[in-house]
Parts: structure tokens; C-alpha cells; sequence
């Protein structure tokens, strides 16, 4: 390719997409990377039999694996040993992964006393409080229930926390930072029927939801957008919920931190007012930078994250060309564009967003790039259709106090260095 | 509910949905279901404490697992035991699933020749015939080009043979009969990035994709589609392929019988005509009715399945409400309606399309539905974008010869019988 040719759109490198696919792309990116072979003579073209192919394959599974390759795929395990179980956090491999949808063997998991091992024969869910009638669900009956599927992302409220509090740590990875964010396809029953089931009384305001874990996770969730957009998820990706998951059933409330969608979920409360359980009141409130209080603060805000190239990988070819690419969301709708900047955010170019947007799901991005071989910092900034747009990191820490570190959602910067290590930034 | 009231839309006890979601359904569905109990006395409202509520629960894995009590949810293994491999059939139990996306553990898999252990380091794509220059793309090379993502479905030519040809099977459930298709988020380099990197040469027409097991599954499509639509898929549902969807790359071609989408893709050899491969002039050509021979029906029609109920289930409670529900896809595009019947065919009914409806995807349907008690048919006939409509079984049965089975897309029949079990039926 005639580099001399190519269409920027920003500075550091950052590539017009449609006239750099009309491009050989890959043979001189490939011809630059020592790694890979890219041509063949003619005399070459028969090609060598590899063992797989001289032979019958082996046998399959009633439920698949992944490939005994990609074992290094997995899920990281942050604050607690599996042992001891109590409070684990287990991180999504973000840049592992491509598509929008998690696989639900790695969707991040948040637990604050363990998996609990439900018999779903014996689970109920009752609802009660300022209701006419209250009611027990059994796992059978709700499954008879008119279902509705959304695929929609869950993040934990306190997903890239390190990156809220300083000092930098530079050798944090994607999956450690930002792991606390997945994606699935959830099925389940609208809340808003059983609700009307059970009939609500005045004054009804706030739905307390309690799971059947060991320590009772309890949140409290106001009654209207209840009724608007929850569900009580039974599936998760197509199968039955697992037990990470809330298995036989959770709260599922679109776009809302992770651990108001409560799971193992046994009982909803109506009441006039919140619980202010030790889970909402603790853990889960935020200290502004004037030291009031902000409490439910329900909705994830918009957020990305470049997922290719980011933190721990490292780039094999300096002045070669690469796709950046990486998800977008936010709990307050559909993601409307997301810019990409090569260097530091002086320049900015926008990124192609893949179908399908949806709405409070991630939205894969892309850009073509062609590294310049200089030091540099990848930056990308996501509006979503509300007009909601990432903070600088700065703009974030002004509002907050300084041990703050819920719903952090300040734009993300990887350093690029001349050896081509990419290491988490502050921008 | 009083049943006098109720909204029908059509006959056999189909329900208006927005009059029918008003009402108090699951109430009174589950007061007369014997299983369920249903409203509480004030007395029992303090829960009893089952065993996992006063205990720590149990450690996570790094890699998530169904729950254990879900086990009998898997596939099903059709015409060969997996000790002796060769030519097999693993069917998704659509009917245990829900929302649009299939876990790819569960994901249908047919293959001809065993699942090939191929070490990614060694795997290489070569790219020859009709191109200027002849490329060969490893594993690691690919995976630095430009990715698009796609949910969409697959499916078998030979989904459904079972009922193409007769007699009738009365016990064929849903996952025996449809369980040769599924639906995932598919990610890869669009192949139009690397043939034109190739460059076509004067009379390139047809692309013979090869696969690497043994065996070499090997099935030609024509350019001009492959240009537009097809990709060397890396991903499923964000995680690298699984090898039994053939790992480490395949080709994709959405909406295309299942065998063209080559697993295990090693060479794309640029033709000027088909290869009349033994996989494409032999089992993949249906003979019409006249005797002529059919070859390259590449797309899969539109096509229907009720999954709940389907055949094997039980419904417990004569005159109780159900919901309808289900999954359409077409081949050529979107998915624009599905009209339900639970009258044998005498009168239908429009069901409502669940969102997302995407391009060549499974499209979720539903319809609520209250049983007379009587014995009775079910069926679905969905319309894609395009206007072709799912034609009736005598209808497929007269264009092709008695012993044709691929791409059968007739409306699919389910009987209730007046003890509740359901069964499969030719309507």
C-alpha cells in the first residue's frame, strides 16, 4: 500500500474506513509483521497435509466446550479466593472477545455471600406488602408466564474503580479494569404482570427485592420504572439462568447497576418507601466532592472501552495497520456515535458503530489505524442518544470525593510506547 | 379471570394480547393448576428459611457452568454414537430455550467426518486460483483484520427431514425435528477484504471452499454473494469457535444451508466453475417431483416452529392459559410476520414479532392462548420481508420427488390431545 495515499481522518494515524477497505490492507500490513507469511510461489500452492486431515476426527458432547487453544480465556478472579467464597468478583474477558454478546460461562459475576445451591423445586418468589392479594411464584408457574427477551448489558456499579481512585496503576488490563461489564440475551417475565396480579395499593412507591443468598442481598427500586422495564429473568443467552447468575431467577432491570438486578431473587416487597438496606446504604451510595450524599444513583452511565488494542497487549509492528476496536453502552439508552482519538485527544475522528444498536446494549466500534511507531495515547469518547457524553477523567473527579469510585465512567486511555507495550493511562 | 370477557382473536382459544396482559392471568391460570399454589394468608407471609439462606454459599469457576439441576438440558445426538464419530448430528433443544440467542454449548453441529484437533499455530488459510497473487493468512494474521459482527441463524439443508418424508412419527419432539438450527452472534473478516487483497482475475466466478477434516468437506458458492455477505468466522457469541463449529476458523454465509458455511476452512480456491464436490453433487441436491435434479438451493426459506408447547410436553390444565410461543427465520431477510392457528388452520391469528428483528436471525413470536380441553391443532406460518409465506406440506410434498428431504420449510403441525400431551402432526 502507498501510505503516501491514505485518507486520515485524525491525527496519529487514525484512518478513513471506506477508502482504506478498498485497500490491500492486510498483505502489507502482513508483509510488515515478520511474523506472518503472506505470499506463495506457485511451486507452494499443493499444500502440506497437516495430521488433522489424513485421519477421522474425534467425537463431540452433549453440551460443548470452548477449545482446549483458548483455555487462557477465562473469567479473573478479583478480592477473594474461590475457597473462601464470601464476596468474589469475577471479570469478564473483555478483550478476549468480539461480537457484542458474552458468552454466559464468562459474563462477570458479583457475589456478596457465595453461590447459593437452590433447589428450583422448592424456590419461591413471594410478593407482598402493599398488594391486594400476595402471591407465591414457583419456578413451574412462572415459566408458564407470557416472556419477553432483551439483549441488554449488565455492569457492576463499580466497574473500573481502580482508574476512579488514583495513583495510576499502569499494568492494568482491560479484563481488570473494565470486567465488570457483560452482555447477554435475557428472557424472562414482566414484573409489571405479576404486580398487577397481586394489585397495588396507594401509596405504593418502591419494590424492596430480596435474593436468598446467605446475607439476603436487598434493594430497593422505585415502583414506576419497575413497572415500565423490569423482568424476572429465567434465561440468560438462550439456557436457564445459572447459578452465578441468580439461578432459578433474578431481578433483571435494563441499563441499572449490576447489583440492584438482584439475584437468587425470593421475595419483592411494596412499600411506601426504600428499605435502606446495608447494601444500598453502604457499598453502594456515592460521596460527592462537598461530602453530601448521592444515594440511588440507578442508571449506568455512558461509557467505552477500547478493547483492541488495550492494556497488557503488545503491538508486533510499528507503522503497521490496525483495527481499533472496542464497545460502547449506556444504561440510559442507545449509544448514538463514539470518536476515537490517536493522539491524546487533540484530534478526533468518529468510529463506525456496528450493527445491531441496541438500546442499553453494548455497541461494538471500529476504526482503521496505522500506527505511526511514536509513543502515543488511544482515547474513545461515547454520546449516546440522549446526548450524554463521557467525562474526562478530571471533570469525573471533581464531582466526587476522593475515596469515590461507583459508576466511574471517565473516558478510558491506553498508552501506546515505542516498544509497542500498551499500558493503562490517565489522560 | 372472568372468561366471559376475554378478547379472541382467533378461533380455538387464541387471545387478544394487549386486552389479555391487562388481566390477572397468572392468578387464575395457576388456581386452576393443581401444582401451584398460588395466593397467601397473611400467617405464612414470614418466609420459611431454606438450607442456602443461612450459610455461606459455594466458590465460582473461572469458567461458568449450567446449573446442575439443569442437566437434562443438552444436545441430542442423532444417527452415530460419538465413540465411533464420522457422520454426526447434535440437535439444540430449541423447546428448553428462550429469547433468540443459542448458547453455543447447545448450538447444533453436523459433521461428516469427525471433529479434526487442529493446533491454531499450524492452521493456514490459503487463498489461490483465479487471484493475481495467491495468499496464505494464518491464525494470528486474521485476527489483526478489520471484523464485522453478526447475529444470525443456521441451519441444516436436512433440518426437519423427518417430517419431508413420511410416515408420520407421532413422538418427534421439537429438538428431534428442528433442533438443526440455531442462532448466534458470529464474528470474522469479511472475505471481500481478503480476495480483493488476492485480486480476482477475468472469468473468477465461483468460490470452492475447503475444509480441513478429514475428509475435506468441500462445497462451492458463487462470487457475487461471497463478495457481499460471507465472512471467515473467528468468533461465536464473543468467544473464539468451538471446534465443532470449527475452530480455529469457518466460513460464514448468512442465511445459506448449513454444509456451505465450510468448518475448519483451510483453502478458498477461485474458480471459473463449481467443483461438483461429492458433498454438493450428492447429498445437497434435492430431485424434484419430475425427476430433474435441483443443485445449489443455497439460501434456506422462511420457516416456523411453535417451541412451547411442542411435541413431548404435557400441558397439566385443560381450559388453562398458555402462551404461544416460538421462533421464525428466513434465508432471504427479516422476518415480517407470523400468523398462529389453534384450530388446525380454520382461522389465524397475527402473533406479536419480539424485538430485536434482524436480518437472517431467529425472530421470536408469541400469542397467548387459552385451551378448550379439546383436541387440537397448532400451527405457525410465518412471511418474511420478501413476501414468501411457509407453504403447507402437501404443497412442499408435490414440487419434490418422495424421497427428497432438504429445505423443507412446510408449516409445522402440533396436536394436543385431550389428556394435554402434544404431539407432532401432518396437518
Amino acid at each position: 500500500m502507498k501510505t503516501s495515499h491514505l485518507s486520515y481522518v485524525a491525527g496519529g494515524g487514525l484512518l478513513d474506513r471506506r477508502d482504506f477497505m478498498k485497500r490491500a490492507f492486510g498483505y502489507s500490513a502482513a508483509a510488515a509483521a515478520a511474523s506472518a507469511t503472506s505470499s506463495v510461489s506457485a511451486g507452494t500452492i499443493a499444500d502440506r497435509m497437516p495430521p488433522w486431515m489424513t485421519a477421522l476426527g474425534g467425537a463431540d458432547a452433549a453440551y460443548g466446550s470452548p477449545s482446549a487453544h483458548e483455555r487462557e480465556v477465562q473469567r479473573l478472579l478479583k478480592f477473594d479466593a474461590p475457597q473462601t467464597a464470601g464476596m468474589t468478583m469475577w471479570h469478564t474477558p473483555l478483550a478476549a472477545l468480539q461480537g457484542i454478546v458474552t458468552p454466559s460461562g464468562l459474563h462477570y459475576t458479583v457475589s456478596h455471600n457465595g453461590l447459593p445451591d437452590i433447589d428450583p423445586a422448592r424456590h419461591e418468589l413471594l410478593i407482598h406488602g402493599l398488594v391486594r392479594q400476595p402471591l407465591r411464584f414457583s419456578v413451574e408457574r412462572l415459566l408458564r408466564y407470557p416472556m419477553v427477551s432483551r439483549i441488554r448489558f449488565l455492569e457492576c456499579a463499580g466497574n473500573t474503580a481502580f482508574n476512579a481512585v488514583s495513583p495510576l496503576v499502569e499494568d492494568h488490563s482491560c479484563q481488570e479494569l473494565f470486567g465488570q461489564a457483560s452482555c447477554s440475551d435475557w428472557a424472562g417475565v414482566p414484573l409489571s404482570h405479576l404486580l398487577n396480579e397481586a394489585g397495588l395499593k396507594d401509596g405504593a412507591a418502591w419494590v424492596i427485592a430480596e435474593g436468598a443468598d446467605g446475607g439476603s442481598l436487598t434493594r430497593s427500586l422505585p415502583l414506576d420504572a419497575v413497572m415500565k422495564d423490569a423482568i424476572v429473568a429465567l434465561y440468560q443467552n438462550g439456557e436457564r439462568l445459572r447459578p452465578s447468575q441468580g439461578y432459578p431467577m433474578r431481578l433483571f432491570m435494563p441499563g441499572w447497576e449490576g447489583n440492584l438486578n438482584v439475584k437468587w431473587l425470593h421475595r419483592l416487597e411494596i412499600a411506601a418507601s426504600p428499605a435502606y438496606s446495608k447494601d444500598e446504604s453502604g457499598l453502594y451510595t456515592q460521596v460527592l466532592a462537598d461530602g453530601r450524599i448521592q444515594r440511588f444513583a440507578f442508571a449506568m452511565d455512558v461509557k467505552s472501552v477500547i478493547t483492541h488494542p488495550s492494556g497488557g497487549m503488545v503491538l508486533p509492528d510499528p507503522k503497521g495497520f490496525y483495527e481499533i476496536s472496542g464497545l460502547a453502552w449506556s444504561g440510559h439508552g442507545r449509544i448514538a456515535r463514539v470518536d476515537v482519538s490517536a493522539d491524546g485527544g487533540k484530534s478526533w475522528a468518529e468510529a463506525t458503530l456496528h450493527d445491531p444498536v441496541l438500546d442499553r446494549a453494548f455497541t461494538r466500534f471500529s476504526i482503521p489505524w496505522r500506527w505511526t511507531g511514536a509513543s502515543t495515547l488511544l482515547l474513545s469518547r461515547a454520546t449516546d442518544e440522549h446526548g450524554r457524553v463521557q467525562p474526562a477523567r478530571k471533570q469525573w473527579r471533581n464531582r466526587y470525593a476522593a475515596h469515590s469510585f461507583n459508576h466511574y465512567n471517565a473516558i478510558q486511555a491506553w498508552r501506546v510506547n515505542r516498544n509497542g507495550k500498551v499500558e493503562n493511562a490517565y489522560a
